[in-house]
């Protein structure tokens, strides 16, 4: 709803007005659209919103309270700081940076104290010139440390949070002298608003990324599954109506899942925070997550090139085209099925029963698409005819290893994270 | 050099303590090695990490300094807290992040101050009630604003920081007689830090992420490139000397590229933060490169299924395969060249002069390829002896428009960005 400015050159001032006007009452309107839109898209964002606000107001009510501002006084600023800063969409990240902070601020506290009795007995003088010492040396140090790939996944916001509190104790030690009823004051505020953060995350309408996660990975195994069903009915009928099927929506959804990594790799470390979920237990395995997720990823790399005959232009089958249809269908239902249940299996977290079957199928299927397709003998043809049909073929059978691998990651996800046997089906 | 810890149930303390010595010993050169790794793989991050160390002695001195804290006392914390939190890596990030603080800081400080006036008309006991109204309206408000995608990708810290300084300058208002006198000392310790931060990080050995996103995209279209040079040798000499050539370098460089989405768009958004740097000058076109970036990475996806090709069985070449070797491979090295040429001319900022030259050659193989294609007649062949090397040819006759895309687009980029024009040479 862009409006281009209407020409207002020749108009009166009042005629002038009336134009900006309504330019301002569209723009109003367009942005309360695009709130709208934002909220209806996931309203679990406004949620997030009023927890928020809510937070804020509880860990302000101690400002008002006179017993407990008489006790702590102007150092309760460290638990508004905190509500801000630890409050996360996510339980998992909500509690990673508030365990981080607690953690980091106690260590930190500690040497900062250490530090400070050190350069007092350096002597007047002496005193700032050890400080800056120490201040210069551990502030680089753990800078360094935050490069480690493995730190930075987990401890970043912790390592950030150390360096600060560090400094801060450890300079503010100059000037004041009760450091050790300063340090005790901070850490226990700071466990305060991390406190209020946490409990307010987890109680109202929590957001656990490890759900978010098994969902995500689960709706994208359905993705593909959704494409390679849909596929052979696409390609094979685009003769028939002549009409390019290739804009369906199920056709195009893997495409989120070209891009996906970094998302699922975040996702499944900000996972492990959340302990104590009542679904998942101690010690999920949410790496076997982002195994699952990688293989996935490189099986829709081989999808989007069967995508791109769906583009090109339409074709008519030759005899050869009509004879690998048969066998191409049979590949894309059964692993469309098998991707299905798949997906199905991992948002249940049910072991999955019908799969192997699926597979069976489908390696049969396969092997009678390779035998047609290396016994059969042009006589006579022209190559432009062949081609195409026996590249959505060859990359039929070249996604069939990756479908494989898909059902063993699964199957291993399956029993490391002990999946239930559903109980309506009894095994002979 | 993960070792196991040998058997010492039958040892005796000596030999015991001997042991674990040896393990801690190999532990501790496992981890310094790792150390060098990190510092030599990027040296940059020992200069970052001494760069924060000086900094946070800077910052410190203040409080050394009697004339500088009789002035501004404890509220010195902030530059502190300042520095620890805004200095980043690169230049982008740092000035993005005091930038939006200090202007954060400064509106949410007047919201605040104004909000404080409004809660003392409400008197004694309405104080309170309107300032936790406030501060949960104003940060849930907030918190939701932080969803939209435009605000999150270039203003997000700063949203941050407004919802923390509004709600520490409203509720220490409560409490805090001289809140005109503290907003104003808040402000000037942060702009304080943050202009330490961001001399620190602009004055020694800066790392412009602008210059990182030139370099990432132009070394993504050489691995490209080079992929292509080194693909028609790899693939049609197979059969020669029967050795796979898959594992070369050169032939696994783009897999990277499949993957850089995310970094290569947060790295255009913090570019925008350099405003002033000496190469590039106001206003130049970040966008574009992430323009860039997108194509390559679709042409990358394409050089993913050229890869596999390489991973398959040895082939023996029949006349076919023969036939098409020729035009092929003129297609690998003249996209190549065209390619690498790109890269320079992104790298060095130079409009390309060669570059139509090898896009004209490179269309005239490619329909030449097409006609060989079309016109083949295949009178007596197995299906699989053809297959392979037409799937080949036609994955190459994919890749063309690609790269096309990509010469237009660092066409345009060169004149939104004024690149310069090479001296010497003289237009006829």
């Amino acid at each position: 709803m862009n409006i281009a400015a209407p020409s207002t050159e020749n108009a009166g001032p009042f005629t002038r007005a009336c134009v900006w006007h309504k330019l301002l009452a569209n723009k109003v309107v367009e942005v309360a659209e695009k709130i709208k839109k934002l909220g209806q898209d996931d309203p679990r964002r406004i949620v997030h919103s009023l927890k928020v606000g809510l937070a804020l107001t509880l860990v302000s009510l101690f400002y008002y309270i006179q017993p407990l501002y008489d006790h702590i006084g102007e150092n309760l600023i460290w638990a508004v700081m905190t509500v801000v800063l630890v409050f996360e969409f996510s339980v998992g990240a909500t509690l990673g940076k508030g365990l981080n902070r607690m953690l980091a601020t106690f260590s930190s506290g500690a040497l900062g104290f250490g530090v400070h009795y050190l350069a007092t007995l350096a002597g007047e003088k002496g005193e700032p010139i050890v400080l800056g010492f120490f201040v210069a040396i551990i502030g680089a140090t753990v800078t360094f440390v935050r490069f480690f790939p493995t730190m930075k996944t987990r401890y970043d916001y912790g390592l950030l949070i150390f360096i600060l509190t560090f400094t801060l104790v450890s300079v503010s030690s100059y000037r004041e002298d009760k450091v050790l009823r300063m340090a005790h004051q901070r850490v226990t505020t700071i466990i305060m608003g991390s406190f209020i953060a946490i409990v307010t995350c987890i109680c109202i309408r929590p957001i656990w990324i490890g759900e978010e996660l098994q969902n995500l990975v689960a709706n994208n195994i359905e993705k593909l599954g959704n494409f390679l069903q849909g596929f052979s009915g696409a390609y094979f009928k685009i003769s028939e109506d002549g009409q390019p099927l290739s804009d369906k929506p199920f056709l195009q959804g893997y495409k989120s899942l070209l891009t996906s990594k970094n998302s699922e790799e975040t996702m499944a470390n900000l996972a492990r925070w959340e302990l104590w979920h009542y679904r998942f237990g101690f010690c999920h395995p949410w790496k076997q997550y982002v195994k699952v997720g990688t293989l996935t990823r490189q099986c829709a790399y081989k999808i989007d090139a069967l995508n791109n005959y769906l583009n090109s232009e339409i074709q008519t089958f030759n005899e050869f085209g009509c004879k690998i249809q048969d066998p191409s269908t049979k590949i894309c239902s059964e692993s469309g099925k098998a991707l299905r249940e798949l997906a199905s299996a991992v948002k249940k977290m049910n072991q999955s029963t019908s799969v192997n079957a699926h597979i069976e199928n489908l390696k049969i299927a396969t092997e009678n698409l390779k035998s047609m397709l290396d016994t059969y003998h042009l006589k006579d043809a022209k190559l432009q005819d062949v081609i195409p049909p026996a590249e959505v073929a060859l990359t039929l059978i070249d996604v069939v290893p990756c479908i494989v691998k898909i059902a063993d990651a699964v199957h291993e996800l399956a029993s490391l994270a002990h999946f239930k046997t559903p109980a309506t089906r009894v095994s002979p």
